[in-house]
């Protein structure tokens, strides 16, 4: 095999199964001013508009990727509004491009190196159309930086001081062993994702250890739930409820082999109450 | 990054979810013929069947592809019957290849360049199965096509005069300003794209100009709803009806932030009358 | 176009649309390692923890593909317990990687040629998640080997004998031309795939041979069908009930435009009787 070094140009979108053709008009775009460009998609399924969702799954994935990938986010309910379009280039020498609704907001602040508004239209695709500034404005200045244009000639400075935000609770009680958390995502298979960081067994800035076969109650909606922490999946016996630390390094709420979304009754974005 | 200029074949099915191996089927046998071709989804979650809704899509996506992308196009409820399959030069230098079953009806005939039928079984792949045309003459004939393989090689020249149609309803009366039209695409988030093709405000072929905020009346099934014309989802209040341009270019009707679909009980396929 | 070769990686799991972004992750682990690697999605959308489905799957598609692709199986539901993860060489001079789980059972065995355990974690992602296998074991020793480590690298020689099994109702009674077998598979279009392998009309290594036209009884949950033998959907009028050798090669109930699958009441996994 030769030696090409294929650029990469990520996409992550909430258009669904039956917007998978608008995700196609944005690689035509790409793939228009620069055939050699390897296009990714990170998904296309977030829960429309759910801007809690795609921040999490652009943290969970972005660092993954070779360094020089851009990430075009298309999770944009306000697109034809004021808000701005921002790119950002991180210290891990990712670029994540997007509209500035809080899909940038909380831990990327930390890896943020510079951030520019997107303004200049000459890199635009035209005409630029109400409803669909990622094929015509997110797709074609990828399409540009990644084939070496300048990252400043695509816009002004942005103040980061003016990123959006997202609420998010996450408060823990380290005398009483209380953890109020959300559910920031749920997959496939039910396993619901907490916004409670790990490093391995102890909860992240905390003096919390988890031991393998510690008892947790979880409280939902007032409902109460008891499982058990747990290493893996197959630690228990199938249909056992556990929490774990999920392969994006949060705590996760599982049962082997069954739902545990649908058991407790869990919806993204859920306040929970964890008691070790 | 070295200069390689990878070649683009898209593709568009309504296999499915749970027929996306046979779309991976499709790729292997282009890769096995070129590995070097850049495979691009444009969609695999056509309606099962739908012809109406195949032909649109590739009508909305085509032309944001490079020079020279191929399309291939397995929407064929009619596979192992007589129909024959076509391969289609256009004047914007794509080729499109597919079933004569109405797929390429309607706007494509301006575009057409040269058209033949595919007969040449020296590149096809064999044994050829009696119901996966996709993956058994249309990939390999693009495959070969388009490294480097002459259009003509491939069959006779077909009249375009034989193409198949589909039932299209569109009328304007231009003095009562009522619009009779289909639906013929209604994507993940409900908005409900009708054929009623829009320059800018202006509805296509007419005398008739849309105002920003100006009332539009819409009859579905004996009901009728009412709403405003606007230029992107943010000018009216969340949970408000609305016409606006769609990124295809043709009127669309949404409502900002909800499901105007559900809402208003249209479904693909429809017949609805516009009052202006 | 220049000649550049590029290389397959195929992924195969059960992830689904909601994990769509831990296929995401698994595609930037090994681009990272050769960001010239092209990688093809055979499925994600395998029902969950079905090793019949998957193996199914795996088998109508990887020849297909160009020699040296690699197919990485992501189908785990005992990921972090001791199952081995395996690397097959096959005859066809194809890779497979997944765990030893049942997945490459059945009429894989006629086709390997060398099998490793993969044990070497020089060529791991660190750190080891321990549910997510996928990502941190299989992708990268996915793009090591594609990038020339030698295979017997990854771990020591595995014995095929201990290859797990998954049981597999199939019976011939050729005197009374009764066949009983299941449903490996069904698509979008609710077609049921059997496990009856066909060589064109004759029953693969059996004394049947199917004519067109042939009245074919079908008995499932002790209801009784009727349906004729024909080469393809066409054949039948609309709503009708027939059978037809599958593009996979396998014996396939179908309903020309129709849902046979729902109509029989045919789940995956399914144990049928064909009288013939």
């Amino acid at each position: 095999m030769a030696d090409f070094n294929q650029k990469v140009i990520c996409l992550l979108t909430d258009f669904g199964l039956k917007g998978q053709h608008y995700v196609a008009s944005i690689k035509g775009v790409i793939l228009k001013i620069n055939p050699d460009i390897n296009i990714i998609d990170i998904t296309h399924n977030i829960t429309p508009f759910s801007i809690i969702e795609a921040s999490y799954i652009l943290k969970a994935t972005y660092k993954h990727f070779p360094e020089e990938s851009i990430f075009i986010n298309v999770v944009d309910p306000g697109v034809g509004s004021s808000r701005e379009i921002l790119a950002i280039k991180t210290l891990s020498k990712h670029y994540l491009i997007g509209p500035n609704n809080g899909i940038f907001s909380g831990n990327f602040a930390k890896d943020i190196d510079e951030c520019i508004e997107i303004q200049n239209d000459d890199f635009f695709n035209k005409p630029i159309s109400n409803t669909f500034h990622g094929r015509d404005i997110m797709a074609p200045v990828a399409a540009h930086l990644i084939s070496g244009i300048s990252f400043k000639k695509f816009g002004p400075k942005f103040n980061i001081k003016n990123l959006k935000g997202i609420p998010f609770t996450f408060k823990i009680n380290n005398e009483k062993r209380i953890i109020q958390c959300i559910i920031q995502y749920i997959d496939s298979f039910g396993n619901a994702t907490t916004n409670i960081p790990m490093d391995n067994n102890k909860i992240h800035n905390s003096e919390i250890t988890l031991n393998e076969g510690k008892e947790i109650i979880i409280e939902i909606k007032e409902k109460t739930f008891k499982g058990f922490f747990n290493l893996n999946f197959s630690s228990v016996p199938v249909g056992s409820l556990l929490f774990l630390v999920g392969s994006t390094g949060f705590l996760e709420i599982s049962i082997n082999q069954g739902n545990a979304s649908k058991k407790l009754g869990l919806k993204l974005g859920d306040n929970t109450t964890i008691k070790l």
